[in-house]
């Protein structure tokens, strides 16, 4: 068993990474005193209940908390302020108090909403999320939580810490694919960001991770999870240094919004949107390297690298225009000056970001 | 002008208190380094638009700041998600950035309302409050921002300290008796809990205070908002002490829920609420005098102090069971033990509670 410390003063919290730990939650939530008297309610997604939900039931009833569980459809459309909304009355009908805790049981989609869940409810209860998929280990460290807006995604939000994430690396081996490799993703972000080593570890490493292999996976969700605690200890609310863990979303998120948030995931908008990123790196004065290696590690996990050809460049222009990150009207891009190291660049010219969508239509795909 | 200052460590913020505030708000912002890139989006509702929205709007625009206005419904109906989430449309569609300023002109219902869209935008930006109601002096102290969900008052909010709150007394020379009533109910509470000194001045001067005289508002709101400040300095999260400030708030917002928000306002059903408080204090040891006076003092400011005949018991003590005081099935009430101090029971039996209730409906109304 890994544990990461996510070091925030009075709101530090741990993360478990092992396998079986859902058998195991009783006692973690005992350990971390979480109330039995005050009724808990798990939000999870019907993909992952049919899954593993019993299995964290049976272990939290035996234990002696007293468990409601609430099921919402998978994907991203669960992410609205009309699921937040009919959470919040299932928490007021099952009737959780201030001393209850909401339980997070999927991937990034559960822990954002039911995350939001809890900080709004009665002005913030506690949290705790069990992520299932790999993409969640980033949701679990740094307390965003968020529904979306039509208009923007992750608009309506708050900074809410969980009390501790049990990460149980059993449920990963059920996973598709596609999915695996869209985790991967932000896992790839993180040693872009801030670990050359890691980086050529995971270049090295692609197929044992790709395979699931057990011990590489709980290596590279430990050194994801590490390099975004480091980060985040230093940054809470995203004031400067935080920003960093944005690399390849400011496009990623306007390709998500364009695409629709079905046909790209996540992880795999931000992979085209890291593509981007690299060319800004070496057309500011990086090194091609930035490109080449950062493209080789995307392709090597089997992730996109380049723009589905459908997609409308002026429609991506406008959806960056609605992202958070353009602050008084600069607009604000994470560039990477070297592998292993990015700066934040606020003063990218929206017309070298169009150029850089337009390549991003001649990558190989 | 009277200065209160809320002592929150890095989240402190200075209470302005005066005549003609709104004319110098430009001054004010400018110092408090509010952005003048960013769009700033006042919220108001119709009755206060058309008394004082252009009067801010001028004196912001003056000082360089972009200012757009979001005019609500007036009334404890807009304190919804529905009406939260057409201000987050508003937000995006004006462009406002994580450096914007959300500032809410009006009374309780604006303030928790845009309180929490400011909360939420982003997951947070600044947030400016301008009452215009003696009411809101109350929820102008500590952050509590929050809407209504159908079951439950309140239950959807966040704690989110504004930048700094800038209390006009010119705008309260044109709001109705009721409402001058029943925001100084409010005021009453605070002397209840905290300072008899203070309840025998209000006693003394009630009315000079109904009739708006500029010195004794000033004088009593500066207490109000300094009372609530000490407790809320202790205690921002509403752990333990800032509980006192419930005092009349367990009966009074069931009273609310159960008469429908229109026909009881909130003092008039908190007034309601510390009269059944008093009630509670004697039963339970203290002297007569906590029920006399909170009663003479109630009456002479011309509040209700007994149950409208019609409400319905049953349905009242259902409406508590949903209030947030009601933590791991304990029944916590706050009790006065004296005039100007109050203790926290954590186990007053729903049956004393019932014969209250009760007993509010032979009072005088």
């Amino acid at each position: 068993m890994r544990e990461v410390t996510v070091e925030l003063g009075e709101r530090s919290y741990p993360i478990y990474i092992g396998e079986g730990l859902i058998e195991q939650a009783g006692e973690y939530f005992t350990k971390h005193e979480i109330s039995k008297k005050s009724p808990l309610m798990i939000v999870t997604d019907e993909n992952v209940a049919s899954r593993h939900l019993s299995k964290l039931e049976v272990a939290l009833q035996g234990a002696g908390f007293q468990v409601v569980s609430t099921i919402v459809k998978p994907g991203e459309k669960s992410k609205s302020l009309s699921v937040f909304e009919d959470l919040i009355t299932k928490a007021l009908e099952a009737g959780l108090d201030r001393k209850s805790t909401i339980v997070a049981l999927g991937g990034g989609v559960v822990g954002d909403l039911a995350g939001y869940v809890a900080a709004s409810y009665m002005r913030g209860i506690k949290f705790i999320q069990v992520p299932t998929t790999i993409l969640a280990h980033d949701s679990s460290v740094g307390g965003k939580v968020a529904v979306n807006h039509p208009l923007a995604k992750n608009i309506i939000g708050a900074f809410h810490q969980p009390e501790l994430v049990l990460y149980d690396l059993s449920t990963l081996q059920t996973l598709p694919l596609r999915d695996v490799k869209a985790g991967l993703s932000e896992v790839i972000k993180s040693g872009l960001i801030w670990d050359a080593e890691f980086v050529d570890w995971i270049d090295n490493n692609a197929e044992r991770l790709l395979a699931l292999d057990e011990e590489a996976l709980g290596y590279a969700l430990y050194m994801g999870c590490n390099i975004k605690a480091q980060v985040v200890s230093q940054d809470e609310r995203e004031n400067s240094l935080r920003m960093i863990l944005n690399l390849g979303h400011t496009i990623g998120h306007a390709l998500e919004a364009v695409a629709g948030y079905n046909e790209l995931l996540h992880g795999e908008a931000i992979s085209i949107g890291m593509i981007g990123s690299a060319r800004l790196g070496v057309k500011l004065g990086g090194s091609e390297e930035i490109y080449t290696v950062t493209k080789r590690v995307l392709s090597r996990m089997g992730l996109p690298v380049g723009l589905p050809e459908h997609l409308d460049i002026d429609a991506i222009m406008e959806a960056m225009l609605h992202d958070k990150k353009f602050s008084e009207g600069t607009m604000v891009f994470v560039v990477p000056t070297a592998i292993g190291e990015v700066i934040i660049d606020h003063s990218v010219s929206t017309e070298l970001v169009r150029e850089i969508v337009e390549q991003l239509k001649q990558e190989a795909v």
